[in-house]
């Protein structure tokens, strides 16, 4: 038991509890902020994939039109951050968490818009002839979605070997998309009538590519704000089809 | 002339000078840094560029490897926003021009990664056989880093008008995108050969769409922070290529 006269004055400690208590408050705020974010963008990916696999584009369009929600929540991020900032000045880690935050809503937000033009592809590709790599386009998508349910786990948790698992998976993703994009260049090279949709999935292939990715420079900030240190091994370069070459079969347009 | 008598003591002045004094060097370094990011985006999409046009791979690989010193950079400008934020505790406006820096260096670093892709895929066309829309993706070129400049310029003056200009030009660079992605496919159901070098064009064409989009964010960063407001008109979509569907010409495949 502490000597009541040595403490500080009553209404001094009720004071200090109060501002604690309202600053905790506020970076869980901005907490449960980036987890409606990455909910919803993960929402967003499912929608889009259930769209390609089912052949229906009511999913897609919904995903089109939860994209506006996802913008909104970036920005009352940014406005809770920056209040944060103002009233509380933060110190070192606190400082960082709120940036983190700011990172990681900016990153949901360009997720959010892929996911979008993924879904907006599918409703392409569901008024065109079925093409089948649509299915393999398709088998990216829940590693991808886990991918960012678990980075934002990691980030909940501030739990770095979460986020270092989230960052290792990243390869496999680049992996599927390397020998996707071989088997779509050749369907485009059979029939020049797969060249439209082989487009769109290529794109849409890419773009969950992408949002890989993006999983991953989140799961990097969460392992720097969980340790105060950047995840030491250079991150593994999977995607190596910026450089990637796919002849046609011989026999078909060689004439020309 | 102030009576001297009523002024603060001599010393105070001093101390409160040297504090604005330190924290306008800070900001304006935090600018430098930034403005040191946007003139190295800038030279890596010319040079990307160039590679294209003049079908020489050397600029392209100086652009792929400018862009460890791009990601370097965005590292210095969020050290040196989050030390100004912990040692100086700046209020509003600085505030919120110290969160800009972070969010247009996020932006630099992004647009630095689509110009090392499209430099890398640069050096692969340059060994296969010329396919001729690769001219008109390089004249994507020069209105877009015109656009990453001027929302530079725009965001070292804090002129709101200059960053609604480059906002404005976006949909005329979309406009090109979108008849360039119609004419890529159009040579790629020509003639299955085209299909690689086609892709490849695609993506360096929607790479320097997305830069167009950027430097257009970045534009619309700089017009809050200049004038405390948004942009209210509702961004152009001049990008509508995710629906498009190109048909082959009439004859060709039309037995399979």
């Amino acid at each position: 038991m502490v000597e009541p006269a040595a403490a500080p004055p009553e209404n001094e400690i009720m004071e200090e509890k109060h501002i604690v208590r309202a600053y905790d408050k506020d970076l869980a705020r901005l907490g449960s902020l980036v987890a409606e974010m990455g909910g919803r963008v993960e929402a967003q990916l499912g929608a889009a994939i259930e769209a390609v696999v089912r052949r229906d584009s009511a999913p897609a369009e919904q995903a089109i039109e939860d994209d506006a929600r996802v913008d909104t929540l970036e920005r009352e991020v940014e406005d809770q951050a920056i209040r944060l900032l103002a009233l509380r000045q933060p110190m070192a880690l606190d400082l960082r968490a709120a940036v983190a935050a700011l990172k990681i809503s900016h990153i949901l937000e360009r997720i959010g818009d892929y996911a979008a033009n993924v879904a907006k592809r599918a409703t392409v590709l569901n008024r065109l002839p079925p093409l089948a790599p649509a299915k393999a386009v398709a088998r990216m998508g829940p590693p991808v979605r886990q991918m960012i349910k678990d980075a934002l786990d990691a980030y909940a948790d501030r739990d770095a070997d979460k986020a270092l698992a989230v960052w290792r998976r990243d390869a496999e993703v680049d992996e599927l998309y390397d020998s996707l994009f071989r088997e779509i260049l050749t369907y485009m090279m059979e029939d020049a009538r797969n060249i439209t949709p082989g487009t769109h999935l290529l794109f849409m292939a890419k773009n969950i590519e992408r949002i890989g990715d993006h999983a991953t420079n989140v799961a990097e900030i969460v392992h720097y704000l969980a340790r105060g240190a950047a995840i030491e091994a250079p991150r593994p370069k999977g995607d190596r089809t910026a450089y990637a070459v796919v002849e046609p079969a011989s026999g078909r347009d060689a004439e020309g």
